[in-house]
Parts: C-alpha cells; structure tokens; sequence
C-alpha cells in the first residue's frame, strides 16, 4: 500500500511522525508492507515551490492508495495573496482528488468528558458522525467575483444532481452501519439548492427501508446540536452548512484534539487528517496531542484497505491509555500523567506490540 | 404612533395580546398615545387571504411607525407549495419593508441560567448582540434556479457594497453603545462577497477608533460561540451565516422563551418578533410565554420611538417578576411559582402601573 504523508505546516509535521510510527508498528504486527512518500502542502509548499499545493504533491497523491495530512497555515502566511494562501492547497487537493465526502466521526472519550463546555447530563452518550459534501456548493461555485466596478459582489452555490445523490447515498450506507438514523440538514424553505436535496434523499430513501429519514433545517440543527446532540446518528449536508456544523459539533466533547476525518472519493482513496489545525502557537515544542492524527490512520485503515482489525487495535489503543491517566497538554483528566508527543506515540506503539 | 400587529399563527394570537396590554399600561402611564391595527400574515393569511403576505398588510405596515410580529408557521401549511407557506409571508414584508439590519441581543437572566446547555462558568457572564444582515445574500439572490432537465440546481450569494456598508455601520455603531468590541464575521478563505465585507469592514473602522474590530471565520465563530460566548459583544455577519449563528446563540442561555428581535430599515421602521416560534403544540392552551414578546415591544420603544425609560420600566418589570419566582411552564425556576400567559402579562402590567 502505497501511503502519501503531506504533513503541512506547524505541528502537522510533529503528528505525522507519530502516525508514521504507529502504522510502521501495525505493519510489522500483522505483516502489510506500508510504502511512506512525504510531500509538501500549505505553507511549506508555498516556501519550497512558490504554490501552496505543487504539481508533484497532486501526482503523488493520485498514484497513492490513501493519504495522509497534517495540518496547514500559519501566521507567516496570512498576509499572502489569496492564491498563495495554505488553506488553497487543502481547498485543492480536495478538488484534484475529487473528495467529495467529508466523513467526521464526533464521540466523546468517558474521562474527557469533563472538559465539555456542555454539561456532561447534554453531551454523555452523544455519537455522531457529519457526512460533509466536500467538493460543490459555494466553495467552487461559479460565477465567484465582482462586478460593476466593485459595486457589487456574487458567489454562486451549485450542484448537479449527481453531486448530491453520491453524497446522500454514502450518508444512507453510513446509517446503515451505524444506529441507522439519517438527519438531512437543508435550508428548503429559502434555497433552491435544497429543495433539491430533500426531494433526492426523499427518492433514496426508498433503497434503505432500514434507515430512517428526518430533514432539519440548518438553524434548527446547529441549535439541536447543543440542546441535544444525543438526537443524531448521521447527519448529512451540503458543504458550507457542513463546515459550519461540523465546527460546531467538534468542540462539543470538549477534546477537539482527538477528532480525526477522512475524505473520500468515489474510488475510495482518502484522504485522512485531524479535525484541529496547525497550532502555531505550540509548533516545535514536543507537546502537540498526536491523537487525533494518529485515530486519522485508524480511519484510513478501515475505510481505504478494509483494515477493520487493525484500525480497532489503535483505537482500542487510544482509549486504553487515555484510561491509564496518560494524556497530552491539551487534555485534562484527573490525576493522569502529563507526557509530550513522542511518549504518547510510544504508549501507543507499545500497546499495539 | 401607530403600531401594526401581525400576531400571526399559534402562539403568536396570544403572546401578541399580552404585548398590547404592556403597552397599553405604557401609554397610560406616560401619557403617550399608540394606535393598534391588526393585520394578518402567515398561515393566518393564506387561510383568510389566500396568500401569506395580502396587499393589505404590507400597506399598513409601510404606513405604520412599527410592526410587531407573533410568529408564523403550523403543520397545517406545512405541505402547501413554496409560494403558499406562512415563511414567505416573513421573507416578504422584510424584503418589503427593507428591513436589513436583524438584532438580537442574548443575555441570560441569572435565575434561568440553569438551564442552559452549557456550564454555568461557560455561559455565565455571557452578554452579546447578533447583528444579522437580512435582506441580501443567498436568501434573495438570483439566479435561484434549475438548469438542464434539473440536472443542474443555483442559488446566488449576491450583496451590492452599500448592502454591506449599512449593516456593517449599524453594527459599529451599536459596538459603540456597548463594550466596543465588534466580531465581523465572515468566510473570506472561501469567498468573494466575504472578502468584499472584510474590505468594508476595514474601511470603516477608521471612522469609529473606540470599537475594537477582529474578524472570525464562520466556523471558527460556531465553535467559539459555544467554548466560549463571553469572548464577544457584537457578532455582524451576513444573512446565511446570521441565521444560522443566531439560532445556534439563541439556545445557550436555556431560555430560548426569553428572547426578544428587531428588524430595522433605513428610516427607523422596524419590525419587533420573539426569536422564539409559532409553538403549535402548546397553542390555545393559555401556558405561552409572552415574555419575548413582551421584550419585543419594549425594544420597539427603544429603537423605533427612542423611548428609552419605558423601554427600560418593562425589561426591569421582567426581570423583577422572574426574581419572586414567577414563571411560566417552558421556564424551570426552583421554588418558583408556574403562571399562565395572562397571569404572567398582569404581572407586567402591574408592575409598570
Ligand atoms: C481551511 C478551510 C478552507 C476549510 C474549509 O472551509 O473547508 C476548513 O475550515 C475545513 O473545514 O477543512
Ligand atoms: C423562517 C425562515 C425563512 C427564517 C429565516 O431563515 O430567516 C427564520 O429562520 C428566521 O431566522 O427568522
């Protein structure tokens, strides 16, 4: 399996290491041969190749089997121009690959639920997985521009009906393996856009007699979320309603640095990184939770080689440490035991051998 | 000054009497002198008019020095085509009456906090005013459209800069009536409209040195809402992301039945509603609460009459009657007394007299 690490910038560079080693270490246990190719993205391609999302990084992707990132952008950065901006080289990827479904897994671990924002009564118990649309609507709409001297400004939200029925239909087959709800979260009563969407997942539905349908408003959801994040399963959604939501919903746990995602496309190369960013703030010092990345592998495992075993011998991994008190900066947990990023890789190692 | 009332469906009948009793004890009390005209909209409207916006209504309204509005909407219209659905009433006498300007302020009472979501120390403190632009963006763009058999569906985020300027300077300018902090909030990774608003924004701050400008991603700003909602005063943002952000700040003081809009035009009309819905559940029953609403007319005083000491002699009303434990049934006060809607309005109204 040829596997392509895009570590980014900040500590992308620092957790990928971490995800390297722990999937170096499932190799060894259970005899896959994992082929590692580093690329640039981001910011470091930006310094490197003049483009935050290089030609050779895009072909080494498309030859990959799956691939991996880190994190990208950083303050040295943030003045650039819009096209030499890190976050276009995500924004790009994604595009070039064609990664249409953005799936986030967001359950909490038991000892971290203490540092929700919600009260642990809200948010114990809660499972949820976002199933995004990653690659239309108004992230690639066109027309996106000025007119009229400035005067005025349009962006377009588009989609084609094949868009949106992959997406709903990776969603259906996602209840389906899960508790089997379906939240379909749409703004029907103003956008044309979602009338369509609701009438597409009303068509499906048909194919799934096991899997039952409600269609939310997007207002209601992202109230529902908070009120009551236990009431969803899966929630599918368009791409902006999903950046939105699933920002929303990824602080809810209160442990953000545990979130990993993946994106896929209609071959199943993915493409896996954590939900967190680069934290400039904390690059380079050794103490960036690589958990988030290293439960990214996890994913790639399961959804891009099938590894189910493998992928639940790291996550199984993950929650026996975190039951041990060990746990990064970023986490709280009572009584535990402080340790950096190369120590938490090792534990993880070590319980995997 | 003539007030229109447009109770609307549900609810909206009997929280809308409770707001004229209030009223009517201002105008005794101070010696003012309000007109009332009852209007229909919504379901109400397409069951009496065959239409949820009739002529009639949008005539009194452009006639009137303020409208207030109950709620709109019930399962009874639910299946009814898009033209025919109470919300398009809504949609219309804003678009109608140039409403652009949304505020919402949300500020928890300290013997309600309880039931918020979130932790006490999370939302506690929390003290902020959503300015949401309301009569652009994708809610009115066009195209909205099918193409090619369906195959292909648009909506259009379209805003003119001085769409943007004036919600921008309203915001500024309440930023200054406040603690002077001002989030703009926008995409402007991923838009052009919202990198038009970030200019505006920049230009105009120059113009007001005693607000404290900083610019927040959407999703960025879904997620601190929640870690952290102390962090903002006022929050501007276009009217997707405004919909979308108000509803999702509306649920974490825990008492969604507490809050009150306003909806401004250029030359100070304005259109006063509860955040909360038409409740059909719960309607005819008598156990409404018509507390928002009632903060609703008070903030009519405010805005639209400058009448600041009235508006002022209802909200200290409400908060006295919530301190000796009155509450009505979607509040949850320990020790506290249940009342129905017209209890809880006689209570206002004693109050003030
Ligand atoms: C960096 C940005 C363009 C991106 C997005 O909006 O998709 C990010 O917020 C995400 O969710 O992965
Ligand atoms: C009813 C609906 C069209 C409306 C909106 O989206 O503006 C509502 O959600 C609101 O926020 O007032």
């Amino acid at each position: 399996k040829r596997i392509v690490l895009l570590p980014g910038d900040g500590i992308g560079k620092e957790v990928m290491n971490s995800a390297k080693e722990v999937l170096s270490a499932i190799a060894e246990e259970f005899n896959h041969t994992f082929s590692f190719e580093t690329h640039e993205i981001g910011g470091a391609a930006i310094d490197q190749h003049g483009t935050p999302l290089p030609d050779s990084t895009v072909d080494a992707c498309k030859q990959a089997d799956a691939v991996l990132l880190g994190a990208v952008g950083g303050p040295k950065w943030d003045q650039n121009p819009s096209h030499l901006r890190p976050e276009r080289g995500l924004l790009g990827i994604r595009k070039a690959l064609d990664l249409y479904a953005n799936l986030r897994p967001i359950k909490g671990f038991k000892n971290l639920l203490h540092a929700s924002p919600l009260k642990e009564e809200v948010i114990s118990g809660s499972d949820l997985l976002i199933v995004r649309e990653l690659t239309g609507g108004l992230y690639f709409g066109t027309p996106s521009e000025r007119r009229e001297n400035g005067q005025v400004v349009v962006d377009t939200l588009a989609y084609t009906r094949h868009e949106i029925e992959r997406i709903v239909e990776k969603a259906f087959q996602a209840a389906q393996g899960r508790s089997g709800r379906l939240a379909s979260v749409d703004k029907a009563n103003v956008l044309e856009s979602s009338k369509l969407w609701r009438e597409i997942v009303e068509e499906k539905k048909a194919q799934y007699p096991d899997v039952e349908v409600e269609h939310v408003l997007v207002d209601a959801a992202a109230m529902k979320l908070i009120t009551n994040p236990k009431h969803f399963d899966v929630i599918v959604t368009e791409n902006m309603f999903g950046d939105i939501l699933s920002d929303e919903a990824s602080v809810l746990t209160g442990s953000l640095g545990m979130l990993p995602s993946a994106s896929l496309n209609e071959s199943g190369v993915g493409l896996y990184e954590p939900v967190h960013g680069s934290a400039p703030d904390i690059a380079g010092k050794g103490i960036a939770n690589p958990l988030a990345m290293i439960l990214s592998a996890a994913l790639m495992l399961r959804y891009s080689f099938q590894l189910n075993d493998e992928a639940k011998l790291i996550e199984d991994a993950v929650q026996a440490i975190l039951d041990s008190g060990f746990h990064t900066a970023d986490l709280k947990v009572a009584n535990g035991r402080k340790v950096g990023t190369e120590e938490m890789t090792r534990l993880v190692v070590d319980h995997i051998k």
